[in-house]
């Protein structure tokens, strides 16, 4: 059938099983897929309790390993899928990456980036959200769920 | 004389020297060190060009290096020296790594997070700002305006 070039769904899934990865080793589901010209570039999860570091969010690593994969200054043929919306640090590193798209699944009222407004980002920098929204939603509902179970008992 | 305990701007002349190491390795002269118990648990300088990487500003090497170095969740006993105003990125950083204090020289109103207002740090955060802002600007000035008398010629 020709060339099959993946949508955004393919790719956000595959952010989602980074994030499932996070789940299994008791972090924070968070995941992130850096994605150029159709190719999965770099791949990453939030490894704040395995690396005992606080900025190795899913963003933060995959941002930098896409670069040690390309080089250059920008990554702005690249889009970058997570299934969260980027913190104000993470939010903070892409302005210096400049992606051409960043794609999140859901929302965070939190502590997500959005609330400072969109300055944060490079205006050169487009946004989506919202794809596969409730599975990225379900993981990280059961996640905090089970940890608060934790504390309790 | 006993014990002799340093003072801010002995930790900022250190956060400075690393600033000055970067300006000699073509990089943008900023440099961080995280002190705690009046102790140098980390430093370190922007090194964005080296490692090909937007994200390597001297305060996120800092802060991970310090994670590296005491383990733990934040830095609360610790002050982080940094010449520069931190940008939102750096500034997201230490939201998570919640140090007690940061003392940054000169202000950056292009990219510093101030503008973003003070709820991008932690509440418990103390800021001050100001010393060795001269020497810090200087360094900064003197980098920006070989690099433009280079573009020129």
């Amino acid at each position: 059938m020709g060339l099959s070039v993946f949508g955004d769904a393919h790719y956000m899934k595959e952010a989602l099983k980074e994030a499932e990865k996070a789940m299994e080793e008791g972090e924070v589901p968070v995941g992130a897929v850096v994605v150029c010209k159709n190719k999965i570039i770099s791949r990453a999860h939030n490894q704040t309790e395995r690396l005992t570091d606080p900025t190795a969010h899913a963003e933060m690593l995959a941002i930098t390993a896409a670069f040690n994969n390309l080089g250059g200054k920008y990554l702005e043929d690249c889009t970058v899928y997570v299934t969260l919306e980027p913190c104000t640090m993470c939010a903070g590193a892409m302005f210096w990456a400049r992606p051409g798209k960043i794609i999140y699944a859901a929302r965070d009222e939190k502590r997500g980036y959005e609330k400072w407004g969109a300055g944060v980002l490079h205006p050169k920098t487009k946004v989506e959200y919202g794809i596969m929204e409730s599975e990225s939603s379900a993981l990280l509902n059961a996640f905090f769920s089970a940890l608060r179970d934790k504390r309790i008992h």
